[in-house]
């Protein structure tokens, strides 16, 4: 009821305040008997940690994960798996200069409005921080997919306005913005450096590729797979868009254009993204998300203050220049909870 | 668990196939005494049908709802609403041809592969026959939202690639495409004529506009109301791709440019669409929806049959070219969905 | 939300008043290729049929149940199906005399405190009118279960006073208590007779045995086996205990006892009801639920009107004078409904 | 799915095994603003300890509550709240013994019927420690209902035959067996002694008595108030029955008996227990529930090894008498936890 879950067999629910002493996450139906450590885990959230690069905020966090049920020997046991991140360095005396002032682009208001007053407990779950319950929750789910064969990988298409052309998958991992174009991600670089300094920050895009995926998941009418992605992704702060294969693109084909044939050997382009009537259809899945520009900027910005009177707004502090690329482990990993749900689901229908 | 439900507090159960004798929902959740009546839903319906025009099929249906529970002396009484539409026109001949054959851009390869047969009764509920019961189910939830004041509006952005440039509110429901343009509308015509001649098909934009939408809508983390809104929209058959304000344009904008200020008298610009951090902020939604080319065309497609043999196919009998104006209604009724649920949630949480 | 919807992946929705137009239920979740027929539900309902029993109310009622959705040439195709009953002799004229009035042991009292008026509609799905849904969903529950070879029979155990002491189960469907001890089911015609001449009505109980139930089902924690069928049967009007196995007689035993020893050949006795942990063992499932005598009795009462003041009552009109032998079949449709449940969870659950 | 959580809008998840690192709960749906800290719970563990008494294992387990988020400056926030507690005393060791045996009245037969083998973790969430947890999450419950003036008291009622006769309300938490008649106490502790001396176990039956309970809780159909409190007792290990009001008794009464008459100042009697037709009246909840027998005896048994070959067994090492005391603040919880869900159900029925 209150959107704390996710997922309908392969369940996460996330708990934890970005001030408060801990996040953590309580992973229910992971099947039996697959490998499973902290080291899983902590690779992932090394991946969402700042780093020191022009986009990161210098913000510590060791974000060590404890894991205190629901594995045996190594292995998980079907049983609850309960994830504990201690928080660890939380100023909260940055924000005091805040509190009085609405800052445009960001939940204050609209957190305002919905609880009646100035909500420092929804901004404590709205906060990026909550992410690192999504993604310790996720690497479970991608060893649970990765044992049947799928792989989910994020990376960034568009940074600023500077769009990977060439894109080679094994570059991905090479450069601190996750582009599989490594000229490109110069390039990238180079912006989020100005933009950095001229005290504003940038928006980009990041696709989302899932291989190995067997056919025959998502489930008829509501909970169909792209629907399911499509909220999975849209959850995540930022994100103002999502499409899947052709996307927007396929607003402007004629059917005898996006229409894939089907050949005795596959389908030869992939317009559907993987996905046909909202069930997979065996070929690779190809999302995008859209993610705007970070609303904290040095800038100065209009707004009003909590007596609605009109002030002017400079936001201090170390912020990321862009979402990209500490969103990627993100979206991998809200991608993976939902294939895992609908791989479970699928098993279940087959009964 | 198996996709027929949609919503938390305000919850909607479809059922039926396209070729059974009948679809419908229940909706539970509905407030009492709200006035409802069949004359509601069947304004919703009349919406939907084909209407004689260039984009529509000659399917005649009738599309009777019945109203079976739920309502007492002309209003809502809180228990579940059971919606009946029967099913008239159903000619399965239509479809032996097909039998043997895996049309492209269908979920006829993707069902087969999830239900490990040819199947004719996924399809029945993969069919837009099933999209009757959503709408009838989202008048009822336009019926609670517009009692607080909000209005859902749909209408043609974009159709084979003409887009509406002009945007005027009123024309909306005086040409067969719901085209805010009335020029544009035209252009339209002669492109759905053009592209039907040609045996062809055609994509397009919708844009759904929301007005008098409270602020505080949404609920942290999963259940953002962009979240359940993207969902809601990409379960229709056809789309590709949602956003939200400025969507993917707001990836190539700074944060200088996208934040929407806030002044003493509200927002200038619109850039987020009314949501921020998934919760709404008081401004009108604003929401797109890519929509494919309708896969059923009568130019030659190559394909395989069912012993995965190529073949070469050209579907007959007299389809859409587009899903565009049809589609029209069942975006409102999905975003109506989604607010009067996220309506009731937020009663819930003031307690 | 609400409290109309049962079960998790066998799941039902009921819907419906007893003065509206109909009754009916949704099932989600049946397998399928599942034989199904209207008449295997048909069957059910005419068990829940008055009879002109000395115990049975004269209205009458044909409950012709249609289905309208999830079957295909005589066999369900997992999608839900929907079935309908009509309402036909609803006299609401027989309840004006009570409109002012709160009746002894019904909800009328309970009702107006929750709704905050006098309650119509809340009458409407109280009435045991609901109950028809449930069995037409149970039945289909009961095919399920029975392809795995399961049973569940429920008879009347005690009535008024009068105890079944010899159980013989093929006598069961002989005499109209379903009582399988025929020469009790002679003394409780009798004592029903004689509580209908004096206005009066009587309690009962009714016990229920599955027999062929597989090991393994229920849950861990909260949806142990038991919870649920707790939960199944306490949500039955009248029901006022729940017992299994042993019951409140386990509470006087010592657990040399109690504890039914394992052999070579199975379980000697059957203390624990089929039922350890939570989980069943491979024993009959024995469970024994209290109905409390039929509240509206033609004896004049004490009770309260509209405005508070004291008032003498007499209800009359013809009903029954015990919910036995009409609640049997209801509660062999709920345990049917949490045992088709758990089969599937528990398939689930294997993975 | 997997039965780990329970509540609508008052929802609580457990996890953890009782031989893991710790247990813990996720408490969603509590409202914001009610002071909670974490002596409120650790008062509610300490009830639940063993202390020495006959009744008690002992098995020393300091229990400590670690809140982890949810609570701002001592008050609830409305997010969810996360607990731990470490698992400090946890000697596998003892249960070696039994590694190869199924021990009769335990789940070891239908938790390998379950999961296909011999399983260490089903027995680690069937264990008895998983209860801290719900005492836990039941502490902030009964706060909640604490707010608007409901209380919650379980006692013992009979144990090993002996019955409390003399209820004294302000006897309960003056000996060790929360047992409101004093005289009683005194023959239930010689009982329990003797019965441990032998080999033996003892059952028992505890009653819980709800007070300030408003009238309207519970919903119509499936989710009423006394078909939840039935599943949320009869979910508790030990449990084998469980009635309200007059529960079994009910059955042989009749109409004009069971009926409680109502009067200008209320109910004279309360036959049902403070609920009718699923909905709470505004009198006292009264509900009982049967304990069976501990099942872990000294006393010689029958029993098989997992090859299914005939062996005989004593259970060594220190076990509770009876499930009595220990079960009373668990029977508490669930209880309370139902309670603060329906209560918030209701408030939500009220829009």
């Amino acid at each position: 009821m209150s959107g704390n879950v996710f997922g309908v067999l392969f369940r996460v629910t996330t708990w934890g305040e970005s001030h408060g002493p801990a996040v953590g996450a309580v992973v229910e139906g992971c099947p039996p008997a697959i490998p499973l450590s902290e080291q899983d885990i902590q690779g992932e959230l090394r991946r969402r940690r700042p780093g020191g690069l022009p986009s990161a905020s210098p913000r510590k966090e060791e974000d060590r994960v404890e894991i205190l049920s629901g594995i045996f020997e190594g292995r998980t046991t079907g049983t609850p798996i309960s994830l504990l991140i201690r928080n660890k360095d939380a100023d909260s005396g940055a924000y005091e200069a805040l509190k009085m002032v609405f800052r445009p682009g960001h939940g204050d208001y609209s957190y305002t409005q919905k609880y009646g007053f100035r909500d420092h407990r929804g901004g404590g779950r709205a906060s990026a921080r909550e992410t690192a319950a999504r993604v310790a929750a996720g690497a479970i789910a991608k060893k649970v997919i990765g044992q049947v064969g799928m792989s989910v990988k994020a990376y960034t298409l568009e940074l600023g306005g500077i769009r990977a052309e060439n894109l080679e998958m094994d570059q991905v991992e090479k450069n601190p913005y996750y582009c599989p174009d490594s000229q490109a991600a110069l390039l990238m670089e180079k912006k989020l450096s100005e933009a950095g300094q001229a005290g504003d920050s940038l928006g980009g895009i990041v696709e989302i590729l899932v291989c190995g995926c067997p056919a025959g998941l998502g489930e008829p009418v509501f909970d169909k797979i792209d629907a399911d992605l499509a909220k999975a992704l849209m959850s995540i702060g930022s994100v103002k868009g999502v499409e899947i294969g052709a996307g927007f693109g396929a607003a402007r084909m004629t059917g005898s254009v996006c229409n894939d044939p089907l050949t005795p050997s596959g389908f030869p382009t992939n317009n559907a993204g993987g996905i046909l009537a909202g069930i997979t259809n065996g070929a690779d899945l190809i999302l995008r998300v859209a993610c705007k520009p970070i609303p904290s900027i040095r800038k100065e910005q209009q707004t009003i203050n909590l007596e609605g009177e009109a002030v002017r707004l400079s936001i201090q502090g170390r912020h990321d220049v862009s979402v990209i690329p500490r969103i990627i482990p993100v979206c991998e990993a809200m991608v993976s909870l939902v294939l895992a749900d609908h791989f479970l689901r699928q098993k279940a229908v087959q009964l």
